[in-house]
């Protein structure tokens, strides 16, 4: 703990780019590695989730998703149930300018989400041989979640910036998850959160996996516009500290997904080693070529319509979804082939398994710029000349 | 605290960029927060208050800031006080050269002060039903004092870059705060300080409110200048600490105003979680469509008048002040929607109320740049090619 | 030990880029200085040894080492021991595209390894007065091992990314390191470790040397794709640590080599004070005259062929490989005349020899970017303007 | 203490840009305070004293620096006594091409000192009017110092990068500091050196001042070059408390200078409050219209020829010497006015005289570079467009 004044004391935090994972005395040959992972009941064979954002995940990456290994959560309060067909929406986000965009997201995103659109792209999905989880925001989820259900979705994922056990609402009654978990068979996920006692209350709701990231980075708005956010490796530690407890006390095993920041074959690793049993990625996503997002990746409408969380970002469409999950690599800052990189470091630690890699020693590494780095770095773009 | 040599033990302290604030158990919804604060017996629907300088409050900024909830101090030394008709003056600072700048502003600050000026600017302020708070200079605040009262002022700021209880010249009497404070019968803020020991004798004379923010950033010209400085989130940190002990020997109450490198609405939410009732702005209101700067932002002269602490920085206009204060929000850079950026903030972090916010758990979490961050950002603004 | 979490406590681990060197109370003349190293039974002048990398060592530069006082480990897995003449083949390597290096370099290193081929390198080295030394990787090095020794090699490598005492493979029979050094007669080294309990196990198995490094910097592709890495000063430190203690166990020295990260003449006086008795260095080399990589500098391949860790860089050419470790010096960044600078660093910190460098005080002064600097920095490089 | 292996422990030590200093209780009006030093006998009305560098020191601005209260330092090892009328010389190192530049110094310093153009300069400087201090090498001092005392010089500074008590070579006798301060009647002053220890010894020769600083920021040579530097705020320190105990062990009061990596007025105030009596500067006293160098700075040729520590810098040309030394600046990044800088510094911390400056409060407040900043600073550039 630092002080802050006599009377607060503060934690230091620790992100991603500030941790390395440290090999030991023994390594593995990386084919016989395994990662895979099992969450609300879903195998997968890549430990990795689509997030459920409109530019990330349509019926048709949920369904490439799956059969990469992986999962792609579709989210139910984007375009996909809001309009019968909506690769024109989509096509339009992509083209208009940046001031129009701001507007164009307002108007689309006013029209209603229709109760058959929902039941529709679950079926749709199910159809095609994907794994059917869909995503929705706790004032909905009462709602919704019988309408998945019978729909066949596999499971629920009930999400929002923040997620609490106790949301006061002077107009809307808020969502009890103990009760939605008993009143629905399929199993429940529920996110986001980032600490201890916020994870160890959500596990005693029932729910079978729980999403661990808040703003984790800098360039994340939840940080600059409302001050909050927990660096990764810290939250997911702690978060994992809550399930092994709860673990100890219940014999209840509780899957932890990591959510936020994770942008390179290298994050998806040291976020197993903080002790996640899957990541949840974006943007590295929305830069595969069947993206329903055409290169551009955009966050979601929040609760207060005057602030700006949707922010469209081009991000580029750099190989197949099939490369950034299994390779090949073009590039090598760790965007593509994230199931081999995460193989190749496994084995190089000496962990055969996930459950292995989540013991792996983690060391405090920050790699911060120094005079000497950006000075190579701008000599090797030809900026600087002695 | 930090060794520095075996006689010399230093204290670490933290800025704004540095903290980040964590969501706990609860949440609630944004409309059920109330974000009011009351200084110096002034109720402040938003706790946001714009600087005492020439570039961001005039008359009409004053009323304004007042009816959109906040609050704007008037400078009694800027040119408002100096000048008839200060704006062929405001237009001239924002229209001259860099190199005409300086002589400018040494001309312009020449022009004596005249007491029927102050008081007609605050019975301006009064008439068009603003809450009329204005600022002076230690030096002169037993003079302007009375001035102000008798106008019809609400309330008096003492202010200048660092204030003591103990001012030492050969030249002038320095001020005795309580013998002012008890002079007059508007409350009496003073400001900027530090720490916790000058806030406390600062509160020992009386004051309703107190001011802390010193060079609290590295762009700030007292920390390149002079080497003086302390950030933010220790400084409010220490000072509330102060108020804290002095509310629990006396039972009264002083309101501590966050003043320096508060650029965002994540700085404002950081801010009050450290403490503050308030926190006072000076860009950001700057680059409202309404400032007097006209796009420009300046500091005051000092009185060495060899050291040039009032550069013109180009700060740009962004929108109507009624949108930096409540939205809509354009940018995602937290710089408009202050209040809403608040308001939602509390809710995510399950703060009903200022007070509760003073509470929420702070980390240290700094956002210091990696390699990797700077070289996403880089590529993001097609800086760098593979 | 910082905490990551209750169950969670890890190590900050720095780098060369974080320490610095402390002169006391005595210094020496330059001249009066001894840098010699004993490697591997080897006597080296300058302490510096090239990378076993296709662009940094031939049977040229091999020998040039040598006879500059240093050596040059060739590599018995890239082009010099599958081609016959690889001359065309490096030229290629230099001149192609980004875009078709990729497939270049796949197709290159699918032409198989020629025993014969490693015997002739071996017996050029030592025919031109150099010394012979080439390295392995663990899977060959029971099959290689008795052919370079045959040839007359000096030494031999066993080297991978990360190296281990129990690998686990189903497909190949794991290297036996205690086993290759009973049966050779040469001597053995090995690498890449970063830890006390890997390095001390690995002098148990009998080996020379031990390399110490793995993705020491931000900029290395195991740290972005792997996540795996141990900033250098700390790893030295480590295995440096567990020399110590072996050798007072045991009364047998092994000697550590630094290789990783280490990029100019302070990074070599840095990582010889940590306790290192030689560096390994690659890019400083590629970028002599003499260099095999014609100014390109590139990695190998991998096990997993669908990760691209070998990407090409552009090195330049800055002057001979005389004049990087004897000088002259042009440049001022560090990058020539590297043995001169040990010579200066240790005379100016009262070192005679290597040994007595092994213990200078050191300290953390991490030469961190600061505001400040970046912007000299940028107003030298005519970026800014006030 | 940290930690880097089990068996070694290393100091965390900072920089100047990495503290910051904290205000108390009272106040001083700038006018009222004194900045005034005695370093070595000699009164400096402000405590800045110019480097003995060629582009900083010649005998028209040591006259200058003095008359303006300061102090400059002439080099007898530069182009000064060396040629009869060197103003051609320094001419053409500020000509020439970056790769003429290095044959052109290398050219320059082969021509020999001349003794009688060593007692001409301090004639010179003492005929004007100046105070004459002069600096040797330690190799030179004992045949030099008889010189300058001879022609009448104020004090005898013995300079080398790092000085020490015991210096060791084969080839020259190394120099008896203690035998030259009894032998020469002028006061001796060495430097430089950084720590406790080294500085307690040079004191115990009887010298009357010790300089400090040592490589201490990241764009220092030595750090690069040689890996070698301590960070200023350490130190100055660590220096000062050895000033203490052997001021309380003695009685006998040594100066303290603070040297390297100096460039602002806030440098110089920080300097101060960790404990030294002047400054030494270089790269400020270049930018003056005066300067010897004409907008040059460099560094000067070392016992090493073949490593390059005398690069050329432009450094520019921002105002007369008098303006850098008292104001009034045009600039605001601390370069002007440095004498003004520390007066109201000082009355802004309430310090009445150096004294007591040396006490202020210092906290740890590295002004680090984060996203938000950089993000700030480009937009303020125009670099960035939302």
């Amino acid at each position: 703990m630092e002080t802050l004044s006599k009377y607060r004391s503060v934690k230091r935090a620790y992100g991603l780019d500030e941790i390395a994972l440290v090999p030991n005395r023994t390594t593995v040959d990386p084919e016989d590695v395994d990662i895979s992972s099992v969450i609300a009941g879903i195998r997968l064979e890549v430990p990795i989730i689509a997030s459920a954002m409109d530019g990330v995940v349509d019926v048709k990456t949920a369904v490439l998703m799956s059969k990469l290994g992986g999962l792609g959560v579709l989210n139910l309060h984007g375009v996909q149930t809001r309009y019968e067909d909506p690769s024109e929406i989509l096509k339009k986000i992509g083209s208009v300018s940046t001031t129009e965009y701001v507007e164009l997201m307002q108007e689309i995103y006013k029209e209603p989400i229709k109760p058959h659109l929902i039941a529709k792209r679950v079926q749709e999905i199910k159809q095609q041989g994907g794994k059917a989880v869909v995503s929705s925001i706790p004032q909905d989820a009462e709602t919704l979640g019988p309408i998945v259900q019978e729909a066949g979705a596999d499971a629920f994922l009930v999400q929002s910036t923040v997620v609490s056990v106790g949301h006061f609402s002077s107009k809307f009654e808020s969502l009890d998850i103990t009760k939605l978990v008993k009143t629905l068979k399929i199993p429940v996920m529920v996110g986001n959160c980032t600490s201890y006692e916020v994870a160890r209350s959500l596990m005693e709701t029932g729910v079978s996996a729980v999403f661990v990231g808040v703003g984790p980075g800098a360039a994340c708005t939840s940080r600059g516009v409302l001050g909050i956010g927990v660096p990764m490796a810290t939250a997911i530690a702690d978060v994992v500290a809550a399930r092994l407890d709860y673990f100890r006390d219940t014999g209840r095993y509780v899957s932890i997904i990591a959510d936020g920041g994770i942008a390179t074959g290298g994050d998806v690793c040291k976020a197993i080693a903080c002790g996640a049993d899957a990541v949840m990625i974006g943007s590295p996503i929305a830069k595969s070529q069947e993206a329903p997002g055409r290169g551009y990746h955009w966050g979601m409408a929040t609760p207060n319509a005057t602030l700006p969380r949707g922010t469209r970002i081009k991000v580029g469409t750099i190989g197949t979804l099939a490369s950034i999950l299994h390779g090949p690599a073009i590039y090598d800052d760790g965007t593509q082939n994230m199931s081999g990189a995460l193989k190749t470091s496994m084995g190089t630690l000496g962990a055969k398994n996930l459950s292995e890699m989540q013991e792996t020693e983690i060391i405090i590494a920050p790699s911060l710029l120094t005079e000497g780095k950006i000075y190579q770095k701008a000599q090797s773009l030809g900026m600087y000349h002695n």
